[in-house]
């Protein structure tokens, strides 16, 4: 519902660089607010106004409601705002988790509304597997494979519904993440899902990177992205160097900067733009020092945007924005 | 025949990057002014002073005379000129095309002459054969071959010898890109075909990249640089990373930055230079964003040239500079 | 025992990236002072007041008095310093040679010395087998491999202390480099290596990048740094970004800048200055324009340090400093 102007679009960055455990092997979790200011300092050093909060290092639902005050004011102390809370690794269709992961989900949304961010982020991937933690790129390994059941499937749709409704009553989207093996895992599947899901604050993730990294025969990430932009309302921006052997006997993919992967952003974000899109660009870089790679990536993003913008003004068709 | 001052040194970049349909389904060959005008806007926008026009995008042969002006127009609105165009995919000796491509050659070299370049850049590379097209890199499935055909390599040259004469009579030099497979598909086998043709605007353009990126044995690119540097008159430069199994197994390449893919570039800049090379130096870049990419290309160019050219100045032997 | 402002942090170029020959055939050991004036110009224009010499392009040791002062006069010319000689593949357990390398590098050490270098900078790896030398890649080749012999190891840590100790009669310390298959090869194997030489100015050089990029299974890099941080005297910075398949059929590296990598920096400078480190920080880099990807390595050390160094102020133990 909002135009930015493109100086101002609101591009955040992950906290995936930072280790979830301090060098004084107190968990970020459970840390003093000394810790979470070094972390908000590096953030702001690196040019950043807005980060996305992952429950990987910092599981907000789990924290109490004066520390998650705390957190807010620390991140503010340097001029880091949080939009986005992504609680991922925590399927509401995980076998054996289902009312857990569920009541997690709720009470994430509650902390997320509390600390004042305005999505929702989340998928129906589940925790690694063994063979995935023993790899260097977890995306290597096979992961858990979400089962070809309708029943399941269903029960999906139902309970990000009841998060659907949860998150719009407290002012807040929800967004669903692209990723394989789960019912998002593929562009059809995944439009499909939001569809039937089928509420105005519930849409993808658009994060097209899970899927090119993949050792596997992989679906083509410009058709991914033009099935899956017109219902993004929130989106992670990472990039990948991928090579195959033309007979498909190996593919392999490395962790490069937005500009020079396989995925060309220039046309993805212009053709966000003009679809409507204007929810937040987060930048994610795994591997290496990230916050830096996501540094440059906000620089990159900067710079296309303006253009990116312009040309929507003058091509996209007007109305019908989303989020 | 001329000498830059280096702050100066032309440098273009390619249009690879520009999807030759834009969203409203319109080919950009046959769009309207605006269309053009947005590309050459990004263009401006990263910096560049000069494009490559490059008939995947635009057949300046194919366009009615006043079209020709507007292009060049719009171009320049943007302080874009377009010193070179680039005939690509249509060999002069492509079995059952020898004579109508031989005829487009003819008409883009008068596109090229009407449009003020003073490059005509092409080579004897065909379409890309079903399995190019599938493959996610081109280069990493087999293309056409040139026969070992004495009396078609033969044709090849006197066709090549009948364009640069056409192209001197219009003041264009031709250049002819190393392309594997093809009568330019080693550096031996390049330069013996331009020293055959004879002609003194008829050079190589050494594009080393796309040698380097081939999953298969390929010659030492310095060496190959060694050979045909002196022979060149245009020059594409890109660079990918590459590695290889030990065993030769398997070889991968991935398209990356100028400065840190395989081929040093500061090297070879400064060889040519040294060498006598006074001409265009063309960056190109595939996937990702490639006009970004080769924004960057600019920068670092600009950045290492003064010094190329000191050396020059100092070391290399005077006179007899090429094109 | 030195504490350094982040931005005066002593950050040295590698001259990896200069052709050992020159355009004139004259070997750059042999050049005129004309030769090596265009080199740390060249290092100058990148940025760098700081260049480690390696003997690989130029051996001190075989220097005249007077051409060690020229040298040393010339790199100064450019405001270069040159604070650490490297000296490699002249292992001093290398069969056959062992006391012409020892003899060597004591003469290594006293020219070292001669030039005001603070820092002698040397492994046990030795020259490349045929195999290596055929790569792409040195790396992915086998490479000599230092016997499981402990009389020839106990060789070697007697050598070595030989070694330091002249070194620290001179004023220098002594710094040896992480390496493959030799008695450096693994991070415990270098740390009992340097705890058995027991020098106060004998320390590890913690090239994580040569372990990374070997195509077979390596150790944790995270690992490998926090067992031989403690220990790093001087340190040499590059990295990769790696890939392997999830069946460990087979592994790949290529050489990229030093944020992008496999090795996450920002955390590893921050893990060394939070230990004490305080030595010279030497970008290294493979492949390409090895001196301008040093370039923006040491702009994104500069970027990282000022936050490393103020965590260490709140946050390391004081005192113990080491070098």
């Amino acid at each position: 519902m909002q135009a930015y102007v493109a100086e101002e679009w609101p591009i955040a960055t992950c906290l995936l660089g930072v280790p979830p455990i301090g060098r004084d092997g107190i968990a970020v979790q459970d840390a003093p607010a000394e810790t979470w200011d070094a972390i908000f300092e590096d953030v702001a050093a690196e040019g950043f106004r807005l980060a996305e909060l992952t429950d990987g290092l910092i599981r907000p639902a789990d924290l109490e409601p004066s520390r998650l005050q705390e957190l807010v004011e620390v991140a503010g102390d340097h001029g880091v705002g949080i939009p986005a809370v992504h609680v991922q690794r925590s399927s509401v269709v995980m076998p054996g988790r289902e009312e857990e992961n569920l009541a997690y989900a709720h009470r994430s949304i509650d902390a997320a509304a509390e600390m004042g961010a305005t999505v929702y982020s989340t998928g129906l991937h589940r925790p690694f597997t063994e063979a995935q933690r023993r790899a260097l790129w977890f995306w290597t390994a096979q992961g858990p494979v979400d089962p070809d059941d309708a029943e399941l499937r269903d029960r999906a749709v139902r309970s990000i519904r009841e998060l659907g409704a949860h998150a719009a009553s407290v002012g807040l989207i929800v967004s669903l993440e692209l990723y394989e093996d789960t019912y998002l895992g593929t562009a059809a599947s995944a439009v499909r899902f939001v569809e039937e899901v089928g509420m105005e604050n519930v849409g993808l993730n658009p994060d097209v990177g899970n899927l090119v990294r993949l050792h596997r025969p992989v679906e083509d990430w410009r058709e991914v992205y033009a099935m899956t932009l017109p219902y993004a309302n929130y989106w992670h921006l990472k990039n990948y160097a991928r090579d195959e052997a033309a007979d498909g006997s190996w593919q392999t993919a490395l962790p490069t900067t937005l500009d020079a992967g396989v995925i060309d952003y220039r046309w993805a974000v212009r053709e966000a733009v003009a679809l409507g899109y204007r929810g937040v660009l987060t930048c994610e870089h795994y591997g290496g020092d990230s916050l830096a790679v996501c540094g440059r990536a906000q620089e990159y993003l900067r710079r296309i945007l303006p253009r990116a913008a312009h040309v929507d003004t003058r091509l996209a068709p007007t109305g019908a924005e989303r989020n």
